[in-house]
């Protein structure tokens, strides 16, 4: 039998993707479910390997199979290649297996002849529309398969245009179209020394031959070495009649989505255009009409359509963006592909799905972006508002939502003005710990400086709150109360607005909307907690952080740092004046005043926590971090403290440190400082006893030891907490069961974890930090050469946002893996920023950790990334 | 047959430890080979058990066992126990197998009684010796065996002070010590209810009990706990007669060396008392004889000893650092053991042994403290000279060696001093590459800050020049051009000498002595070279630091590290123009400037080392280190630059990084700004050609990139390096053969070093970061809490001076096993700081590397190092 080189689409097959090339076994899909694709067959990529088997030439048998399908073809649309009357037009295309740059483009319009040319204007009734057609076939035809160089038909265009006065090419009339077809013919005769083929099968077979000549041009064998890709799979070739929706009152085109992609809703959306071309319904000359008007003009098509759209969901369980075209009264499908849509929409249509019996509840699951529910949890500025608003420019978007207010420039102002119930969007250069109170109360941050990991982004996203940093071209001066964005000013006073999930910033107010968590939300939430085997703890620091969180679904606090509570402005004194001290005793006395303090915190975490984990990290900052660093607020505290100014910039002087991120910090201050240690034990145990008493729970507080590097660290530390835990036990006359455990987010930790194990009752890696130390990348830094990194493709992604899972995840696997062989039960979780990051929460999955910890506004995300997690590593 | 529960000392043997405890299995060796070792007894840890199985009580057995060894002593000493005439006085000691703090001190002369009192008197003649070694007695006996408080004595011994208006101990007569002996007795008396015993074998019976009983004091009981020592083992008790060197002109006590502990000679050195007790000799109230001297006054004794010390040489194979005691003309020998030694004594000793046939070679070279060997290397202090210097403060001992000079503040004023033929000490705050002149040309350097691995530290020993770091007494204050010490004034010009093996600060001029590296220096190289199987490369920078190593045995260069070329006075104006450039053209041109420079560097050094391997370094340092920092020299470089200040700053400004350490530097350079790792790439290719034509030798430049953290950042590297290679060598039409390789400094790379081995031609472990990443130490931070840890034992040592073998070492086996799976001959080197540290070098030979690289001064020991690695891992 006679091998077959050719395929109608009808009779190729999805699965035969290898011999039929992507886009030829796509075809053969949408025809073999009933769908009105316009014409067409694939020369397969076996013809291609036989192509080069017979020196880079068709062999007869091929050209014959296609002739063959090309009578098909002309028998099934009525037309007729090169007919003068109503001629078959074609595009060529090439399809290999794997889509790839550097093959030949597409070349529409293929069988266009000095013939023909007058049996597509005649059909059109559009003259000007068939030589303009003709004209830019010879121009591509010569371009694609003869290499004829493009800039010697543009000259003749630009010199008509010239000689005419035109300023468009749209100004060029049906005559000086004509001329330009034959000069275009010349140029093709001059260059080829042949004249254009006027035969169709003629530019058939050369098409054909050039489709599979571009598999071995240099672009593409450079990209296939590049990505290890085989030389020998070959390529397809598509042939397809044209379809044209300007022939007359009964043909049109359109584009519609099988469901509302702004909303979900499960009705037919999208807009058409009759006697018109897809570009004219993009180019928006004529408005086109909503979907639901075709049902009016053409009722039957549009019964068609809409049962086609139907069955297209049945087929690919998704909603559908469709593109179709109608000629002469008769419906074909261009295209059609799953339909972006928001991350309402999105929602929405996988639970509806669902319940239509369409999808499972775990193809949902994987349905929806965990990322894009950040946008349901925000508010969002109103969409019809938006439509106006310029954006002046763009930053990092560090914290989503939207906000608009006027701007301050100093959290001391700022907490001013929303006293005075302005609302406000705080502008820095940079934050640093003394802008927390700003921030709070804040409606939105804007800053100049800084990454995605920056403080401000970091704290901004703890607190829900919408932050735009790293604005580069925003150019602050705090001391002037002024910013520029390309050379505008903004003062105090002004009102921006910012979009903290774009990164846009915009002048004047904008309307927001609120979140609005529907049923849907809640469904979806419900199914990702039955599948997830991870679970989901926030980090948070306050009893307002630990309700929003466990709103939103946290199952505990996997990190609660105590150093925030330091900065508010009744407490800052006392911190100081504890770093100040010069005698053990005097730090003591400062602490103690400290205590009842923290000790209220941990009492208001506690219940709203109730039974749910509380995981307290120790003091981990270094110290210079909660001196002022201003000259006035220097001679204010010294004033305050009564210590010389001399004193006070001598003790801050002797706290700078040339990298405090390797610096005198985290348990090394505890060990040498081991009386802070001690209050914050006593605050933790004693706030436990007492809401344990108050309450009737059974509060287990976990105590974190940070930045542990050996398990001396630990030893000592823990001897410590526990000496003092006795102590309270005994005051308190009560009872309280605890742990002790350590963060691991220093590199030897990670590979001494067996030995950490011995003294940590439980594991949480702090991957911010193990990224600084196992890249040697300082995240205030590294924004200088992270970018350039990323376009080079020497990193495939910020490594602070997603974890590095080849280097960085390979340290967490030797840390789990150690860790375990010690205790073999060992609870492990992840506190950093990496525990709301989906991707990341998949290989935390995989590491086999116990929870992820993460930002109250990230919970929902890390639920639903940790069911994906389950679901696509079954 | 009866137990055995006490043994004599000749019957014991030195492996029975475990019995005898390790002090009573020592005095069995020594009297088993033949030594006058006073007589005596052990009785047994078995003993011990069964005092606690008898309810902490001397079984009737062991008391027989004791009395009977009592009368073997008084046949053997022909003494009596509690004699008048002539009585036998006994010490008490215990002893464990593993000494141990706790236990019961020593008590001496047991046995005196009221009797035996006046016997001592008699023999010694000298009553006052007689009464003061009872009240002595008395008082240990009471405070030690029955804890009766000290204090009670004290104030006895006091009264009688103040009452006779004495100042001094010494000022009792016999009379007031008789009163004192009696009223002692009465003390004890009061507060024991009995009387003192008069009966020695009660004595000895309640002293033994005593001994057993402090086995499970509280102190000893913990002691075992923290050391996870076993609470059954038991101690052993030492009873050994009392010999007196004060017992008339036939009497003596005196120490010997079997060898010159300051030189090594082989000639017996010392010093003895006649009629003397031991502490006479220390208080130097009389002037002791040499030990030559004996042989006049007794030459047989004289030759008994001298036999005795060349017995004990051949016997321990050591040099011997002896304690004896003649009583009336009987030699007894009290102690032998190894002497403490200057390291040119050990060094002569150690070879002359050899020769000697004492040792083999390997035991020569085992002998030897590798790091003593740095004293061989350096001008020292004269030692008469010495004698009345005194160290005006202390600091770090950071780079051996020894100068005197005239103090200056800054680079620029010691270049100018030396040009007038001065001798210059370079005295700072801290350094920073900007004095690297100044340092080169000074004698010394002295700073106020920084540990042992700071710049000031590192840089001296590259230099091999003296420098005391981190001095913190010393207050410098540059501008005013002086410095204070404990309030005394140093202005510029003022003379003081620096000790960098002490770490000790001298007033004015001390005379140096210049090294002699003599035949037994070359000799055990020698040795050293044929045992070991690391190589030893070194870290240099210049021709002159090349030439010093090779004369010193490196065997190629380990690290070169470029940019310390960069801040030669003539180039550094280039170095800016490159860095301020705001163009890529501009950079280029200004790196034209340099290449030539950077050529002829390596040129020289290629010359130098001739075939030995040369590993150079891409540019590592972040650049900022290269501009200025002071406000004049920022005015003088914009001047100079044609650059407004204000541009200037902004630049400064820009390149300043919140943690350096972790920012923009090592191969993060060459990423951004490529044409520098191109101009660095052809000095160092065009440097190998033209040197291979001009001397015939055939150079492999190995060309390394440095703080690499993923493979993707060496391809990109690589493929930068090998074009200019190629660009190169077509120009020069030359050939040349080269490796490009990475150091493995980031923990990340450590961990996917199969990874980076597939782009990395050679590895070379830089441990000082790896040790600042992996621990999350900064190494200009870590000061402030590194000595609190070492104190709290929470670390064995500074990381930073000897790898921490658990966890960065894991890192470094972690980057060794897997890049040796990838490429099994991959060649593997250290070019950190503790390439030259011993205990690392062992860590490294038995983590399989292939060479270990140090700064100049100490490659000997290194080599020394590397060959006792192999022998102590045999």
């Amino acid at each position: 039998m006679e091998k077959k080189w050719v395929y109608l689409f009808k009779e190729g097959e999805a699965s035969k993707k290898a011999l039929l090339g992507g886009k030829g076994a796509n075809l053969a899909e949408m025809t073999n479910i009933g769908l009105p694709v316009p014409y067409g067959f694939t020369v397969t990529t076996e013809a291609c390997a036989e192509f080069y088997n017979q020196g880079e030439k068709l062999s007869d048998e091929i050209k014959a199979q296609v002739d063959e399908c090309m009578k098909v073809i002309e028998e099934q649309s009525g037309k007729k290649f090169g007919d003068i009357n109503d001629p078959l037009l074609v595009s060529v295309r090439s399809g290999a297996a794997i889509s790839m740059p550097g093959m030949m483009d597409t070349i529409l319009n293929l069988g266009l002849n000095d013939d023909s040319v007058i049996g597509l204007a005649t059909k059109t009734e559009n003259e000007r529309f068939a030589y303009d057609s003709y004209r830019r076939f010879i121009q591509m035809f010569s371009d694609v398969v003869l290499s004829v160089p493009k800039y010697l038909f543009e000259n003749v265009l630009d010199d008509a245009k010239e000689e005419n006065g035109y300023e468009s090419d749209t100004e060029l009339t049906t005559e000086d179209l004509k001329k330009i077809v034959d000069e275009y013919k010349a140029i093709y005769k001059k260059e080829v020394r042949k004249a254009f083929p006027q035969d169709p099968k003629e530019q058939l077979e050369m098409a054909i031959n050039a489709v599979f000549s571009s598999w071995n041009n240099a672009r593409a064998i450079t990209y296939r070495n590049i990505h290890n890709l085989s030389h020998s799979m070959g390529t397809a070739v598509n042939v397809q009649s044209m379809v044209f929706g300007n022939m007359g009152d009964d043909s049109g085109t359109g584009v519609a989505f099988s469901r509302n992609p702004a909303t979900g809703e499960n009705k037919l959306f999208g807009e058409f255009l009759m006697n018109a071309q897809g570009e004219d319904v993009v180019a928006g000359i004529r408005t086109p009409k909503t979907i639901d008007e075709l049902g009016d003009i053409m009722p039957e098509v549009y019964a068609q359509f809409k049962e086609i759209t139907e069955n297209l969901e049945k087929h690919y369980k998704d909603m559908q963006d469709i593109e179709f075209t109608i000629e002469k009264g008769k419906l074909f499908i261009l295209q059609t592909r799953n339909g972006k849509r928001t991350a309402d929409a999105a929602l929405r249509a996988a639970v509806e799905m669902v319940g239509e019996g369409l999808i499972t509840k775990n193809e949902a699951l994987l349905r929806i972006e965990p990322s894009s529910l950040d946008q349901l949890l925000h508010p969002t500025f109103d969409e019809t508002t938006m439509v106006e608003a310029e954006a002046l420019t763009k930053g990092l978007p560090a914290s989503p939502g939207a906000a608009s207010g006027k701007v301050y420039f100093t959290a001391h102002e700022a907490v001013a003005a929303v006293g005075k119930g302005e609302a406000v969007i705080l502008v820095r250069k940079e934050t640093s710990p003394e802008d927390i109170e700003g921030m709070n109360v804040a409606n939105g941050i804007l800053t100049a400086r800084g990454g995605m990991t920056s403080h401000a982004a970091v704290v901004a996203r703890g607190m829900g709150k919408c932050c735009v940093a790293g604005c580069d071209e925003v150019r602050v001066n705090e001391e002037a109360k002024e910013f520029t964005i390309k050379g505008e000013k903004f003062v105090e006073g002004d009102t921006i607005s910012l979009d903290g999930s774009t990164g846009k910033v915009y002048k004047g107010s904008i309307k927001t909307v609120e979140p609005n968590l529907s049923g849907n939300f809640a469904q979806l939430m419900e199914w990702a907690d039955e599948t997830r085997t991870l679970k989901v703890r926030t980090n948070a620091d306050t009893p307002v952080d630990s309700e929003t969180a466990v709103r939103f679904g946290a199952e505990g606090i996997g990190l609660c740092r105590t150093e925030h509570m330091f900065f508010d402005e009744e407490r800052i004194p006392e911190v100081r004046k504890m770093i100040l001290s010069e005698t053990v005793e005097q730090r003591k006395e400062a602490l103690e005043k400290i205590l009842p303090m923290q000790k209220a915190d941990f009492k208001g975490i506690y219940k709203v926590m109730k039974e749910r984990p509380v995981t307290v990290r120790l003091l981990d900052p270094p110290l210079h971090e909660f001196l002022p660093q201003e000259e006035a607020d220097i001679k204010a505290l010294s004033d305050d403290m009564n210590v010389s100014i001399e004193k006070m910039k001598e003790v801050i002087n002797s706290l700078h440190e040339f990298n405090p991120m390797l610096g005198h910090r985290g348990c090394r201050l505890a060990i040498t400082y081991p009386e802070i240690a001690v209050m914050q034990t006593r605050a933790i145990i004693e706030a436990a006893i007492e809401v344990n008493a108050e309450e009737g729970v059974c509060i287990k507080p976990e105590i974190m030891i940070p930045l542990a590097g050996m398990k001396t660290e630990l030893e000592y530390l823990k001897g410590i907490v526990e000496n003092t835990v006795e102590d309270v036990i005994a005051e308190k006359d009560g009872k309280l069961e605890y742990l002790v455990g350590t963060m691991i987010e220093i590199p030897r930790a990670a590979v001494t974890a067996d030995e950490i194990a011995e003294v940590s009752e439980f594991f949480s890696f702090g991957t911010n930090d193990l990224t600084q130390m196992g890249f040697g990348f300082s995240r205030d830094d590294a924004g200088k050469f992270i970018g350039e990194y990323i376009d080079k493709e020497i990193l495939p992604r910020d490594p602070f946002q997603s974890i590095d899972q080849a280097g960085i995840g390979k340290l967490v696997e030797i840390g789990v893996n150690l860790g375990r062989k010690t205790r073999n039960d060992l609870k492990i979780g992840v506190c950093g920023e990496h525990g709301g990051d989906p991707e990341s929460i998949d290989f935390f999955y995989r590491a086999g950790l116990d929870y992820v910890s993460c930002s109250p506004y990230r919970v929902p995300i890390a639920r639903l990334a940790a069911a994906q997690a389950v679901l696509n590593n079954k």
